[in-house]
């Protein structure tokens, strides 16, 4: 399909990305169990000490694939306006759960602390790529290996 | 948060997921490497022969993961409107590949299949689930052993 819109620079598309990662409220989760079940589902999220912070179920497929590899990859937004993160996930644990779990709770008005069973875990980008539509592959790399270019 | 509709009822859940496959442009496709890194991305997708076809370069990460292990996971619309399928992907050949690439490209206007390295495949639902908000956790259920509920 012919694009609706010219490409973005690297930079609006920057600003977009944080723009996204501030105000989404949902995300989609990739994840893969151990004998490489792929598992994706909707989670609500924050942004918080950059990383992507998500509450779930440790015995959830998705909280279970976190704890035992930390890989996901993560994307915002629609199919055709796409942020696409690869990271490593890290259980919050301590004082690092107190404040995601307080960020979590203010931005989304649930606060799932008490909860039994529920853990927090918080993805650290090392990709970010941003593209809308076919003429938006080509620069599409955001950040690589934790990193975002300029 | 609170759900702005009630509940829908199965059966309505199951005209508006086959609505949504059948009108649908785009869906996210999440499969898994050999190594168990996740991978998630949008693909054009249509509706053919009970299942998700859809079309790629068999050396893209999804591709690779597909022809290889064909386990994947698909979720259609928002993260409030959710479609979610799991499904075994299989490579189209000979004639089976032929009638898809034509519903392929009548559906996209996109016809790859002359170009070099994209493959077809199809991926044929096991279970699939919709709900949009908490209120329709319950009764998700639409599919299960590729068969739909009453």
């Amino acid at each position: 399909m012919t694009p609706q819109e010219p490409a973005r620079s690297r930079t609006q598309r920057r600003q977009d990305t944080l723009d996204r990662l501030e105000h989404d409220v949902d995300c989609w989760v990739a994840t893969a169990a151990a004998d490489g079940e792929p598992c994706l589902v909707p989670l609500s999220f924050v942004w918080h000490e950059n990383g992507v912070v998500v509450c779930t179920r440790r015995t959830n497929p998705t909280g279970a694939n976190l704890v035992r590899d930390g890989r996901a990859r993560i994307t915002l937004g629609h199919t055709r306006d796409v942020v696409l993160i690869e990271g490593e996930g890290e259980l919050l644990t301590d004082s690092s759960r107190t404040t995601a779990a307080d960020a979590f709770a203010a931005k989304l008005t649930w606060d799932p602390r008490d909860e039994k069973g529920y853990v927090y875990l918080r993805i650290a980008p090392k990709t970010v790529q941003a593209w809308r539509e076919v003429n938006e592959i080509a620069g599409r790399d955001l950040m690589r290996d934790g990193t975002w270019l300029d």
